[in-house]
């Protein structure tokens, strides 16, 4: 088959590799179906995170069963299936508890050894544990199909930093970042019931998207200057729920100097740099918590997608630009000159 | 009256002073029946933290009312009274909300203009949203007072601690700290129902105190040694609830290496020193959570009091020397080499 195979930073190609075939009798191999590239899988385009040569690349996907082993249980050939970016055993302590994402059997798309979701099929390790069901009429309904790849990462992701933040129905939201995570923030906070949702971005393509999603505020300023203009929007406090989407140093200074007083930073942006960005006696002074992290998204999938089915909520238009599988490292290059805000795939 | 004054780093005395006098119509003065020291009044003792020469100092303490202002209106002259370690005014948005150390009309005792708990008489602003009244007999009783003194502040921040660390009936917890505010995270943990409290100290005297507070594991390690011996007491994953009260790098880096993946740290440490020891990075991965910060003690007094009168719970073995307000000096050398654990002082 063909996939992505990341070689060197911004050496990305699509090149034929070994078919993914059963291994384990947990395993499922499905067809992608769609497909797309994240903001983190910059990190390794750019050689910010390290790959070995030859990995494979992309976390998100949809799906048909091609095959399932003999001892999966819950899906059988033709199902169609969406995977979130982290597989998991779904058995353990910590499945059992919704973390997905520290199942000690669990792993990224794209480790070594492992496919990734930009190609024309994967191999998925506990087929059980990591895979849900999606209604059949769903492949016939493209704007559908879109909207239910966000739960693959950026929906549950945003949702995750809203839980964090302790978005709650009334609640002032403040969102740092106006990439996919951080719209989809403004979309699960909104959905959480947040009264007011400030967006902080630049770029008014994407604030749109914001307002669309739910924001009532936009503030296109950074740094301090955003701080000031986040206070002066809310009486001098600052937000008691803010979602941080970026993860770095920068962001996080802004996402402290913003929230209120006894309010939460809902932290989902991989942290990269040197420094944290937390300056800890401000934290303790007005006891600012900070919750996130790696979103565990499968436990959040069987919530998240009533809504999507039922159109209450629409992330597809997180997805601004799509390409053919030959063309992703077209893809790459745009999001990485943030031409596009999410480019999806079509195998 | 005669009051203790900081005029240089370890250069505390006790001298007269002018007594106080109601000024605000909102304001009580009390006598000061018992006081103590701090573990962050080293700080200012140490010159760890900045004091103008001449300012007042402590923070803690029970008094008798003698003078109630016109507006005042649940205190009378002869109420017994304990005073959290910040006055509030009790009718803003954060008191409202329990943040009282977030209110913009509070303060804390000893700083410029204002008495400190370590004198014979305090002027207490916004009386009747600062102090709690106590039951009269409870004068009379040596032990209780000792004990309800702990109201004012340690037991208070170890409750908040053990709030901010998510301790809930049947919990694992681990506490970072053995000086009285660690004392008092395990009695708080212990109240709210933790299973198994991991009590990380060197001092016997002090974890022997733990032990008696509910402690159901000593670990003396520190640094590495201690992560390594709480993983293997907690099966290799951590706890789940983890208290930090000493606010270090180092302490703080302890906690992230024992908190179990989806866990938190309360941390109530006042954070001193120019990092922070968090590893974002790791904290991200397993979705571990920040909460607390200075605690809002005066809302946890009427939670915590009736326990304390009850005799359910008892922090008044914290204090382990008794001094007369003349040897206040004396006191703060005894905790400052670590010869006292907390310093009771009876004007």
């Amino acid at each position: 088959m063909r996939a992505t195979v990341i070689h060197a930073p911004h050496d990305i190609r699509v090149q034929e590799v070994p078919d993914p075939t059963i291994q384990q009798p947990t395993d499922v191999v499905l067809r992608v179906l769609r497909a797309c590239i994240c903001g983190s899988d910059l990190w390794a385009y750019r050689g910010e995170a390290a790959r070995q040569p030859g990995q494979r690349i992309g976390h998100e996907f949809i799906g048909i069963v091609e095959e399932a082993g003999p001892e999966v249980s819950g899906f059988a050939r033709g199902d169609l299936v969406v995977a979130p970016f982290v597989w998991s055993d779904g058995t353990c302590e910590y499945c059992a508890e919704g973390l997905t994402t520290s199942c000690p059997q669990g792993g990224f798309w794209g480790s070594v050894g492992s496919d990734g979701g930009q190609g024309e099929a994967v191999r998925v390790p506990f087929a059980d544990g990591t895979l849900v069901k999606l209604p059949a009429a769903a492949a016939s309904d493209d704007r559908l199909l879109t909207a239910l790849l966000a739960l693959s990462d950026v929906l549950g992701t945003g949702h995750h930093a809203a839980i964090g933040a302790g978005v709650k129905p009334g609640s002032t939201v403040a969102v740092v970042g106006d990439g996919a995570v951080g719209l989809c923030g403004v979309m699960a906070a909104k959905r959480l019931g947040a009264e007011r949702i400030i967006a902080l971005g630049r770029h008014q393509v994407r604030t749109d998207i914001a307002r669309t999603f739910g924001a009532t505020d936009v503030v296109a300023e950074r740094g301090e200057a955003a701080v000031a203009a986040v206070r002066e929007l809310t009486g001098g406090a600052g937000a008691h729920a803010v979602i941080e989407a970026v993860g770095t140093e920068e962001s996080m200074r802004t996402a402290v100097g913003i929230t209120r007083d006894g309010g939460s930073i809902g932290y989902v942006g991989v942290p990269h740099g040197s420094g944290t960005g937390l300056d800890l006696s401000v934290m303790f002074d007005r006891n600012i918590a900070l919750r996130g992290g790696v979103a565990p998204v499968r436990t959040y999938i069987p919530e998240l997608l009533p809504d999507v089915l039922a159109g209450t909520i629409d992330p597809s238009p997180v997805f601004d630009l799509t390409i053919g599988l030959n063309e992703v490292p077209v893809g790459y290059k745009a999001m990485d000159q943030r031409t596009a805000l999410k480019v999806l795939i079509k195998p």
